[in-house]
Formats: structure tokens, sequence, C-alpha cells
């Protein structure tokens, strides 16, 4: 089939992966992998941005990663599955960069002063967390990537990499990068089981590789309609988590079950049990895969070193065009 | 012989070497590589920090700095010679110190305000410009550097190479990299033929790649006591520029030639004779060994690969035990 462009994302290997990272990035992944020529990496450089302090569980979280991945149907024969500091060509590219990346569009970037101040209990006022967009440009424009998947708030990010992409074909007289293109998806939000936003930090995710009674037990802790005492008291779907978590596990009964709620007809305990079975019906081919997974780490270690060496073929590409441009190939 | 330690330094990239940056730096080298494990670069990356605009004499400046370098007597049997861009385990160090090096150490550097004023008609308010000790620091401790040949005013970059190492030691609680001392020589300061600093932007330069007969002619228009109209004037040499050289290229006649100027019994054209005499006498055997590396292109080549491949089996030892430091090998 014809693919109809490349794509480039990311993401940080920064602890096991939910429920609501399936759901908000890699569901998307999934599919765009039959359409497009599509490159994900294991962003484990732009980790240490955040997490230089502390790399102790660096290691086991990129491996967990990639077994997230392949268990959750990223298919090694139709995309290319990377480790990024596995690509030297993206330290060089991001140093090329920084010679002609102008500090106040870093400065400007809308998220890079929100950072500073959320991760106050971290020392990140440094040189690289700074550069990171120049960094994430790098990333995206030695594939030539002509899409990005994005959410509508790493919009101001992705316009940075096509500004750097403008600015060194201006500078070079060349067309060597493309300006890669957002693919706005609207990705589906997952609340935690408390409600609130899903997040390793709340405590409150269903993890990839939670076994299915784990994920049964955790379902039946979720917080419901705090104004319902009695199975028979009438209840408020739209505050209950529970019933947010149906419309995306039981979609076809969604109905009946608003109405069963709020006539009293239905009580929470049952319905946790409805979703528990729905969930793990979802989750355990998973986590099933992700026991076959973590037997075979040299499979792994294998498809992964196959993936880098189409990414640095593709990537040594991109840096020797970028030399010619700059009339730097000396060597 | 057991050599001291290892050196590293290195040199832009900027053109036609001339006898004030022989005398300020390769004479030095040359005496060193004898002693030291030297490693000596051409920095051409760095080149890029402040040239990134106009990169149009890039290559043929790298080609004619390692003829120089040949020339005037690095002998690469001696030292390891190498082009900075061929190593990419420095722009892969400098990304992993960018995440951990503050961005108030690059900011308090002295040179960095500086030079923004200074290269004012340049657009050089870019990240990597402001990184620049950032990359220099890769650059020294890729090799483990014990020493590195520094001026009085280099003294604050190479200060942040050494927090550098420091940082990089605490925080992943190992002894990866040493803290590289200086080693203070006082250069020899010639000046350019019309008095004020030697520099190709002044136009008053004499390079290694002048021919004798350029070199003699260059002399004979220097600028001497401007008070001296008639030979038999007396001179005042503590103005004189072809008393400057005097000093450096007829160290032995020195008091002869001060006395028959003060007395007005040498003439300025006589003077310069002799001058020119000296100078050729050390210029030409190093234009003519120019003349023959000229011929042999694919040998520097060669030599450049081989002292590239020696330098990246260091630096990239030094990378293994960074990444290892840092708990961050996966691949």
């Amino acid at each position: 089939m014809q693919k109809k462009g490349i794509i480039l994302s990311g993401m940080r290997p920064t602890g096991a992966m939910h429920l609501g990272n399936y759901f908000g990035a890699l569901e998307n992944w999934i599919r765009l992998q039959d359409e497009y020529e599509c490159y994900y990496f294991v962003a484990d450089w732009h980790a240490l941005t955040t997490g230089y302090e502390d790399t102790s569980e660096y290691k086991s979280n990129i491996t967990n990663l990639l077994v997230d991945w392949l268990s959750a149907g990223l298919d090694h024969n139709k995309c290319v599955l990377f480790v990024q500091s596995a690509i030297k060509e993206h330290a060089e590219l991001h140093l090329l960069f920084s010679m002609n990346v102008p500090l106040s569009w870093l400065y400007r970037c809308p998220t890079y002063k929100d950072q500073l101040n959320q991760l106050k209990e971290k020392n990140i006022a440094t040189y690289g967390f700074l550069g990171y967009p120049c960094l994430q440009a790098a990333d995206i424009l030695a594939y030539k990537a002509d899409f990005v998947p994005v959410g509508e708030d790493q919009l101001p990010h992705l316009e940075i990499t096509r500004e750097i992409a403008r600015r060194f074909n201006f500078l070079y007289k060349c067309e060597v990068f493309p300006e890669p293109q957002p693919l706005l998806t609207k990705a589906k939000v997952l609340p935690g089981l408390d409600g609130r936003k899903m997040s390793k930090s709340y405590n409150n995710t269903i993890a990839l590789a939670d076994s299915p009674d784990v994920v049964q037990k955790k379902i039946m802790t979720m917080i419901t309609d705090p104004a319902r005492i009695h199975k028979t008291d009438p209840g408020h779907p739209e505050v209950c988590s529970v019933y947010a978590y149906h419309q995306l596990f039981t979609a076809d009964e969604v109905p009946e079950i608003e109405s069963a709620c709020r006539k009293g007809e239905i009580g929470c305990v049952a319905c946790k049990k409805k979703l528990a079975q729905n969930v793990t019906r979802f989750t355990t081919p998973i986590w099933e895969r992700r026991q076959e997974w973590l037997k075979r780490p040299d499979d792994i270690r294998d498809i992964i070193s196959k993936g880098c060496s189409k990414a640095r073929e593709k990537a040594s590409e991109t840096m020797s065009d970028v030399r010619k441009a700059m009339q730097i190939d000396w060597i």
C-alpha cells in the first residue's frame, strides 16, 4: 500500500504506561502505522531534561515502554521502533540547529515558563531544558517527517520545529527540510480511578502491566456518585468515573446504564462488576502478550536493534543533506 | 618516553594562520607534543557558533589549517590530529552535559556579554553561542584531558569545564572525569605589521602561506618610528614594530640594533632588510613544506582520518564510562 507520508512521534520512558496514555496517544499510533511510514521512538534523552538527577529507573523504564508498545499492538513490521539515544544523528543535528536558533524562540515557548514553575522541586533551570524544542526539532527533522501527531497543547512546540526548518532552508538556500504538519487527533480522555486526570503521581492509574486481578480490584475501588448511599438511590452518571469508563468500554449499552443508574435500578457494585468485565476483556490480551514479551528480552533487543538500524540509515541520509547544504561536508 | 599526561587543544578554522597565531599557540603545541599525549583538533563546530551565516570558506579553511599545522611542525606520529565534527561523541557529550549545566553558569561567563557586544554585526544571540562553554567542556572531557594550554583570558572557560566535570562526578557518584588543569604559557606576542594586534580583520598579518617574496615585501612596508624622517635621525625602538619583530627574529643582536637605531646609525630600510632576511629564514622552510603538503591532499586526508580514528576510540571509551555512570547504557 502506498503510505501517506512520514510520521514521527516519541514517548518519554517515565514508567509503566497506563490506560490514559493508551487512549491519549498509543491507540492513535497503532491506527497510523497502517496508513503512514511511522517512526516511533523512546525519547530517553528527553527524559533527562527533567530527570537527570535520578536515572536509577531509566533502563527498566525503556524496556517496559517497549514491552507496552509491542503488547498493545505496535507492529515492528509495520513501523520503525527505536531508541533516541542510539541515533547519534539526533545529537549532531541538535548541535547544528543550536548554532542558528535564536534564544528568544526558546524563551518565548509558552510551556517553558509554565514547566519551570510546575517543576519547582526539580532543578531544571538548565541549558538543556531550555533547548528542549531544539532537540525535538532535530528528532522530527532528522527523518524529514511530514506529519507529527499532536494535541492542541503541543502546537507551539511543533511551530518552533517548523520555524527551525524554515530558517535552515533560508540560511543555506536549500529545501532540505519539509515543514512538518500537525496531525491533530481528538484523543479519548480516560480519567483516573478517582476522577482526576489519570497520572502515576496521583496513584490512580490502571497500568497496561496490571494483571486482570489487579485491574478488577482497582475498578471495584473506583469512586462513584458520592450522593448515592443506597443502591436504590437515583444516581448522577455525569459525576461518576465508572460511567465515564463505560463510555469507552461499554459503548453499546451506555443509554441503558445511564437510565438504570438515574432510576436507581442498578447498584454501583453491579455497575462496577460489569465495567470490570469489559475493561479486563480489553486489557487481558495486552497483559497476556506482555507476559510473553517479558520472556523474550533478546527478541525485544533484536527488534529494537533492527529498528535503530533503519532509523539510523534514514537519519544519516538526512545528515548528509544537511552537511552538504551547510557546505560543511569536509569529512 | 613516559608522557606527562593528556593535553587537549583546538583551533577554529577561520582562515590562513599567521605568525601571531604561530607564536601565540602553535609554537607551544609543537613543543608540547614531545612531552605530553596531545590531542589537537580543528574546532569546526565551534567556528559555527559565530560563523553559521557564511560557511562558504569552511572546507578550504579546514584544509588550510591542517596544512599550516603539518608544515609548521606538528607531527602526526607524535600527536593526534583530528577534526571535531568527525567525532560525534562531542555532540553526544555536549547534549548530556546540557541536561545538567545551569543556565546561570553560561550567562555568567565573562566573555559571553563581551562577545555579544563586540560581534554586534553578527546575529549570535543564539542557543549555541550561549552554550559554547558546554561544547568546549565536552571537547576537553571526552578525552579526559589532564591539561589544557590556555592564556590567562581563557581561564574562566576552563573553570566552567572544571565545574561541569565536578558536577557530573557529584551527580552520578563517580570519578569519570578529571578536573583539567590549565597549562599557563606565556605566549610570545607578535604585533601586526602596523603595530596593532596581528589580525586578519586589520589586514596586517604575515601568513604562514605567504611566499618569501610576499613576506619580504610586507616587511618593507612596516611602520617604524614616525618621528624619524632622515635615516640619521635618532630612532625610538620602543614605538617601532620592526624592533618588536627583531626581538623574536634577531634575538642575538637586539642590543646592537637598539643602540644603532637610537644613535641614528642604521636606517629603517636597512633595519627592515635585516629583519626580512631573518623572518624569511624562519618562514621559508614552513612555506616550502606547505607547497609540498598542498600537492598531497590524499595524504592529508589519510593522516586526519587516522587521527580521527584514534580520537574516536578514546572518546567512545569515555562515552561508555559516561553512560554507565549515568545508568543510561541501555543500548
